[in-house]
């Protein structure tokens, strides 16, 4: 089973690396883009028969930084 | 309006940090982890009026590089 976990920072949380990407947009002559931020996609190839609380359970332990970091999990 | 534009390796280009993080998780004791592939989400906040093709030259020239990565555009 395929599994996708998206991972983004927190609202509030600065993303210098979003701001980057909004800057360069600019200089290549992108108007119009208010704001830029980044995020992970994990994509986990996973043995068959295991539940999204395991899943929840690798965001918690390794995939994530809750502190600072929100997840959602999508199972195709 | 927001965009989201997904960001991944094209198929056959190595992954090492996917690698990394299939690794770690069969050290933390998850086990039938059979593959994982890590890429970007973009999230863009932008002007009204914005069109698709616009996104899609962004992804281009700056977002993607698209001889390894292949990116898909969503359209809040």
């Amino acid at each position: 089973m395929l599994a996708k976990v998206y991972v983004t920072l927190k609202n509030g949380v600065l993303d210098p690396q979003g701001e980057a990407i909004r800057h360069a947009l600019g200089s290549l002559g992108f108007d119009g883009v208010n704001g830029v931020r980044q995020g992970k996609v994990i994509e986990l190839d996973l043995a068959d028969g295991t539940t999204e609380a395991q899943i929840n359970d690798m965001c918690e332990r390794l995939l994530a930084n809750t502190v600072i970091e929100s997840y959602r999990i999508e199972i195709a």
